[in-house]
């Protein structure tokens, strides 16, 4: 029998490197394509092949999938700074959509079996709550619009063509391999950022907003056996966890998990969407029950892993294509009119 | 006073053409970016200045804002091919939404006072009809998705930023300046170009397909008034006829404009919409009743027209990215395995 080959974008990534290390565990032969904007090398699990390159190098990504014809593609790579894309518009199209139609256009022309796509909550707006699959999407940023685009197209080439996509909506996700130094995004990994180098932990607005922070166990498991289950072909799953925290009891969590009382700096509330959890009934059917691992033992776990890595310096985002409204902490200029030409 | 100036890009092109006419007797100062990749330097209106270039080139484009300081954006330039789109996705991404996004971008940062955008029926997919602008949109190519991105784009940049726009949906407009050379959209410029010479039209499928062809004043009269009417920003509206014909009325209607009974060719039916029309009740509160031209003098007009400045040669897309599936007679290779590296 010939070997699985996958290819799995952003597998330096947080969640695309639990991907790999599963779709190794699955026999897979596992090629990583990932640029090393957001993830780190030695996140890549050993024995993937590592090609270092951007999703939106169109020959390279050609010459990718001449080279390796993979069955399996788990589109991962993105930056996923969903707050700060008002900011950065061009950037997060160029990245998250011009890069998705790469690998979109390469997948139908090689007849790849399955493209995996790690698409977004942000794709529902503020809806109604819970969030369900069946609820017509209405993104309210520039990200979740450039996920709810590659979702589409997806769509538009399987009637065309007949390329198969499973699409996960997955919320909040933590756990191990996080970037926890990239301080447009990822606040749980923000807070143990901060209290490893005995900062405030900075909330925007009052903290009261809330979100079903998912273990990484619950998102990256079924992302990975999806390629293996016909039901889940073609169709959209919300994945994560039920239980919905403000992110004052998460500072909360995550102090104890510490063992510090942290000190907290409130900044100006941004915009941002106030309540969000899914329902998760359709995953639970396709993909079976997850890891009942709960917040407290999950931040556990990502804490004694933080702990042993070490504090990250927060990197910059270097090139903000608009400067008004940013929010507060985000800003590099003292002087917002000075436009980098 | 000083005087209103306007940017309108695509301005080379049919509709746009019309639309700067239209603004120059407004008053408005006119700056025409167009690349020419689909209209004609000769249709631009005398008093209109004319810059060569694309909305994707984003250096241009920021030169173009700090220069002119504009009021007005009418943004119309795109490749509309919404059949072709499925083959050239990359290049549909590229040209119809990143250049969507720098002019949005340049927008928020120049204060500009209204965006004005022309997004496409396509948006609907194929919902329930008539088509309501409060309908969900379900686009099912890749032109009605990049549309629709846009669109979403600009409601995010007006919650955000206050960026004022209007959004209209046309419906299969045809008239004067149209491009009847290109063999990957517009039929009626199509039929017009073949009975021109001497050729049989060409119908994918029966030919009993229905679309509300759209005589020019009735969409370009509308968008242009539109920055001067409050009500109409930060809405959407369908444009264009109310009543659809079957392609097949439409080849006897052109035929008699021309005093020909034209041989037909079908072709293999593509994948397409079979049925739309728009409900126009919102356009016709705020814009007023339209022109009143119907089908018959419309066609005429442009007839007379197409005659006056005669045949154009088609021209071939030159960058198809997927040969597979491509419809009858769009083939450029005789082989479709021959892909361009
Ligand atoms: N973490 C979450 O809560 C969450 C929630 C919903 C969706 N997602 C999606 O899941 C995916 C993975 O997110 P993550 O949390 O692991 O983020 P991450 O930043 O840790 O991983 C993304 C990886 O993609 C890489 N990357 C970014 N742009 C690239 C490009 N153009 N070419 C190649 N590689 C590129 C980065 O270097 C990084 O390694 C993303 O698509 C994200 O949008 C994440
Ligand atoms: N004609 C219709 O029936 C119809 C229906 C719905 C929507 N629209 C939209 O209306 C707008 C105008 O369409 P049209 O029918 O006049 O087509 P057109 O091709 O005649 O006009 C488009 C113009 O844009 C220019 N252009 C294309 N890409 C460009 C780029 N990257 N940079 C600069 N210029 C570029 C072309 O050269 C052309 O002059 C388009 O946005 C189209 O999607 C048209």
């Amino acid at each position: 029998m010939t070997k699985i080959t996958s290819l799995v974008t952003g597998g330096a990534g947080f969640i695309g490197s639990h991907v790999v290390k599963h779709c190794l565990a699955l026999g897979h032969e596992v090629i990583v394509l990932d640029d090393l904007s957001g993830g780190f090398e030695d996140h890549i699990p050993a024995g993937a092949v590592f090609v270092q390159g951007s999703v939106s190098d169109e020959n390279l990504v050609t010459s990718l999938f001449e080279e390796y014809r993979f069955d399996y593609v788990y589109h991962l790579a993105a930056y996923a700074a969903e707050g700060l894309s008002h900011f950065i518009r061009r950037f997060n199209y160029n990245n998250n959509l011009i890069g998705s139609i790469n690998l979109i256009n390469e997948s139908i022309k090689h007849k790849v079996k399955c493209f995996v796509f790690t698409s977004s909550i942000a794709v529902y707006g503020a809806g109604q709550l819970p969030m369900r699959e069946e609820m017509t999407p209405m993104p309210e940023d520039p990200y979740g619009v450039s996920k709810y685009a590659v979702e589409l197209d997806l769509k538009a080439a399987h009637e065309m063509f007949g390329l198969n996509y499973v699409v996960f909506r997955p919320h909040n996700v933590y756990g191990e391999n996080q970037n926890i130094g990239d301080k447009y995004r990822n606040v749980i990994g923000i807070f143990m950022n901060q209290i490893m180098q005995q900062q405030p932990l900075t909330i925007f607005g009052d903290g009261e907003q809330t979100r079903a922070f998912s273990y990484i166990d619950d998102v990256a498991i079924p992302i990975t056996n999806s390629v293996n289950i016909p039901a889940a072909y073609n169709q959209v799953f919300n994945i994560g966890a039920d239980k919905p925290y403000t992110v004052n009891e998460l500072v909360k969590v995550v102090g104890d998990c510490f063992g510090v009382t942290p000190d907290v700096k409130h900044l100006q509330a941004r915009n941002e969407v106030m309540h969000a959890y899914s329902d998760h009934t359709k995953a639970h059917r396709v993909f079976g029950e997850g890891s009942g691992v709960n917040l407290l033992d999950g931040i556990k776990r990502m804490a004694a892993w933080a702990a042993k890595v070490g504090a990250r310096k927060s990197k910059e985002f270097g090139n903000i294509e608009i400067y008004e409204k940013l929010p507060q902490g985000w800003e590099k200029k003292p002087q917002p009119e000075t436009i980098p030409a």
